[in-house]
């Protein structure tokens, strides 16, 4: 880390990975520069294994040389210094409590229940699948009839869940559900958050994470 | 919640609970009074399910008639609110992600750590036990000289950790280990912090806990 420019940012991550997505989604919001280190997945490089000695996991962002792990606090690390331009999170204490109980409702349930899915037997599929419209079904209520999770802004409960946008392909072919017919306004706000630079301008592809959940299913 | 006073401040929770004892740590510390609602563990009430109804657990805050879930994210709400008394967090963003960090860090592995623990079969218990000082050793490590995990001054990870002080007596006699011997520094740490008002006013009988673990126990 000698070598990096003390103000520089650094961010190391794996593309096919949604916590990855999410960075770039913000640092592209606030419109920051920055230096993107792949790491060859599965391997782990010593670089993360000294930057983020306890989880060993991307992604981890660099600042003023100092590493910042585990992406929905990096999510606020990233609004907090660069706090001008777009914000992410409200500045009022309820309506942030409101956003941080959503963001670890989707890490909990989206996360985990796409998982689920991808490692679920045949037969348990439908069921995996049932759980996980379930959740998408809450979120959708969250959202009612608002542009954005927090309201007219994207922020940041779009870009927890907007993260996981290109692995629902996977978990709807696997689980026999389609999105867009069981939410369809939370596809119609997947699709506005797609017009957004800010989010179409590192696409995962959805075939790709497919073959990948495939692979690896041991079932 | 009609009857309620708008701007009083009631916590539903359940005196055993770990993540019950943070907001009553962090109220004491800010010195706020408010009206305790204790539930029937495991019988949920209909204010609960009304209050949380996608997560059903304890502890819920309610304030200004709005209800806020999520331990770690109702000490923040906290802190935001009652900001000008005893701070918890770090208002600098670098400081405040390494707290968000440990606070993290602590309920994934104290906390499942435990639950694996107090779950375990006979035959597991020894390698349970060594894997949960493993995280104790780190949180040691990071503690390291400081009177405190963030410096000088008792907030969020040590309410973090406090709040499972208590339940520590159940893990050392099923798991086979000693704080004080393992994690002098740490333990050390939790007589400090035990000396507090705050952590001693509310106590938890860790015999009780290590009676309903073992009561708790389908091995």
């Amino acid at each position: 880390m000698g070598s990096m420019a003390e103000s520089a940012v650094v961010m190391v991550g794996w593309p096919m990975s949604m916590f990855d997505m999410r960075i770039k989604m913000a640092l592209a919001e606030k419109c920051i520069d920055y230096e993107y280190l792949p790491e060859d997945f599965p391997t782990k490089s010593p670089l993360l294994l000294e930057l983020n000695p306890h989880h060993k996991l991307i992604p981890v962002l660099i600042h003023n040389g100092k590493p910042i792990c585990e992406s929905r606090i990096i999510l606020e690390y990233i609004d907090a210094t660069w706090k001008d331009k777009a914000p992410l999170l409200p500045s009022d204490p309820y309506l942030r409590s409101q956003a941080a109980f959503w963001g670890d409702y989707i890490d909990k349930h989206i996360y985990l229940g796409s998982r689920k899915i991808w490692d679920s037997k045949s037969e348990e599929l439908q069921k995996s699948g049932e759980e996980f419209v379930g959740y998408l079904k809450v979120l959708e209520g969250e959202l009612g009839e608002k542009t954005y999770f927090m309201g007219e802004s994207f922020g940041y409960v779009d870009i927890c869940l907007m993260s996981y946008y290109h692995h629902f392909y996977a978990s709807e072919i696997l689980g026999n559900f389609n999105v867009e017919n069981e939410c369809p306004k939370l596809f119609a706000w997947a699709t506005r958050c797609l017009e957004r630079e800010s989010v179409s301008k590192n696409p995962v592809d959805s075939k790709k994470v497919y073959e990948m959940v495939m692979a690896g299913r041991n079932v």
